[in-house]
């Protein structure tokens, strides 16, 4: 098992992300390292963590970083070399088995999508972040992949949904609900309503129409949509929650009495902070391209790090992406087995 | 001024209703009011209210309701008679100036379009909802009248959204941001990319495009979006906010230390929970039909319809129509001029 690790992704790269290594070094004893990034600069990190010259590290080179603050297709035009691209050329090329970057997902994305491909049969690759439940987790995808879907795609976003929270739930017939608004009056958008259609008939445990107010509750495991509303449902519910963290600050301040409450109390927000971290999976899958990618938060902690690495070995192990291929054939729900069937639907 | 008043709305009509009622009859002595309902059932809260055969009411009979259990075209279909029809009835027959149910958002979309017809040069309504910023709130529209948009309903909502906020904010050059994903990188959808054209070219503060982690902090008076998405955000941070609470209660709930704490502080969680109220507001229009509609919260206060009927005199008052028709004209975002721009970009 080998997983490479880009050392310039997230926002305190490459400290955080080399303590993360660390921690995975110790902890992942079967597994070697890639770590893919300006060698010149990763010296003084890999020193200071005690791992330079560690037998089971590599150092690939990688001359720059596609910075948060650039555009997605940075990675494909004018970094060739970057740390990003370097790490998908190598997932590419087999040289490893995996992925690992805390880092630019739109530029993760288009150098994957572009270089490594996607699984046979798989039309197009989903983020597959996961979000917090009143008890437990569930699986939210298409992120943010892809602004535009076809029925086809959330289709094989729901196969690609079950195999991987038979992974991380541990479940042998994940709910998979469709995301949609006006419970069964309006019944949603064309495109939901094509896809429900489609999705009655495949061999998923498919709970039907569900509405973004519910899926906290915990009605399914796996929340299909298109990249467009899975973003904007992934993002407001990101800013209504740091904004609840400002509105409760203000209203806890206003008065003495209050502070002191606040302070009694002050666990009990730490907390409430924690509902909505993800430090335990580290991280999401871009799930349906040929190779493992995990995708971590910017903002990701070295235990975060930690834990993507740990994800991303464990799909290997799992053999995610087999699973994927042999349901999906099992389904008869690749690109060109939809195509034929909503074609004679037409008909 | 005459407005129409659906009896029968939200979860704990009558009797919500018409305590609502009775405060817009002592608070605001130039209107009129019509109750809609089975007449015969209403008699005991006009007594307990102490407003029967108050001069400046007049009731209206309608023997059914539409259950909020119930698909939204019943109000059409079996239900011709509900009070949401009769009072779209009125509208439509221009007996009344404006109608407000806290009722079935659905069946009061699909009866006052089909019954009331949108404004000339207008294709869809849309459902302008409020949300609470860090400081003020922010229109979200459309909020869920319809799934499917075309970049022709987004430019008109826009400037209805323009004219709104005018009216509720009291600024002269309100700022109207385009719902997207990716930033500046992967620019958003078909949809948001076409529109995003259209609107460049509006006379309109359009300051681009706006991810929904950041609504929240008030970079936006108006967020303008398809109804799908549109309603994903707008149920989403209702289930976040109250699957919150829920957390909320869990974590001060653990141990008496913090017990006592979150008695201290127990003002602040009231305030707290007041952000996301909207009864100062009472409810969301329904722009774009040929007369005024305030749809409240199924589970409205008296407060709120008391507001939301505030609402639709001032909305009335303000010319509202009148002026979203009169710069829909001035900006040729008729449906036709639209039209004609996007056919003649594409020769």
């Amino acid at each position: 098992m080998k997983i490479a690790v880009d050392a310039m992704g997230g926002d305190y790269a490459p400290g955080v992300v080399i303590e993360g290594l660390t921690m995975a070094l110790c902890d992942f004893p079967a597994y070697d390292f890639v770590l893919v990034g300006p060698v010149a600069k990763l010296g003084f990190y890999l020193e200071k963590y005690g791992i330079a010259g560690h037998p089971r590290l590599t150092l690939v080179n990688a001359d720059t970083v596609c910075e948060m603050s650039e555009p997605s297709a940075i990675s494909l035009r004018a970094k060739r070399n970057s740390s990003i691209t370097v790490c998908a050329r190598l997932l590419k090329e087999k040289q490893v088995d995996a992925m690992v970057t805390p880092g630019h997902t739109g530029a993760t994305v288009a150098a994957t999508k572009v270089l490594v491909r996607t699984l046979p049969g798989i039309d197009r690759p989903a983020l597959a972040a996961s979000l917090p439940a009143r008890e437990g987790r569930f699986i939210l995808m298409d992120a943010g992949a892809n602004p535009d879907c076809t029925p086809v795609n959330l289709v094989q976003f729901a196969i690609m949904g079950e195999i991987y929270a038979q992974y991380l739930f541990e479940l042998d017939r994940p709910r998979i609900g469709l995301l949609s608004v006006g419970g069964e009056d309006i019944k949603g958008s064309g495109l939901t309503k094509e896809t429900f259609k489609l999705l009655e008939n495949m061999p998923l445990n498919f709970v039907g129409n569900v509405e973004a107010d519910t899926v906290f509750e915990g009605v399914t495991d796996v929340l299909i949509c298109d990249g467009f509303s899975g973003n904007v449902l992934l993002k407001g519910v990101e800013g209504l929650a740091k904004s609840t963290i400002f509105w409760l600050k203000r209203v806890l301040t206003k008065n003495a009495l209050r502070l002191v409450g606040a302070m009694l109390a002050k666990n009990a927000f730490r907390e409430l902070r924690a509902f909505g971290d993800a430090d335990d999976i580290g991280g999401a899958p871009l799930l349906g391209i040929n190779g493992i990618c995990i995708i971590g938060h910017g903002s990701s902690s070295p235990k975060a790090v930690r834990n993507a690495i740990r994800v991303a070995g464990e799909c290997v192990t799992f053999g995610l992406n087999e699973r994927i291929v042999a349901k999906l054939n099992e389904a008869g729900a690749t690109t060109a087995e939809l195509g034929k069937r909503l074609a004679a639907e037409k008909n």
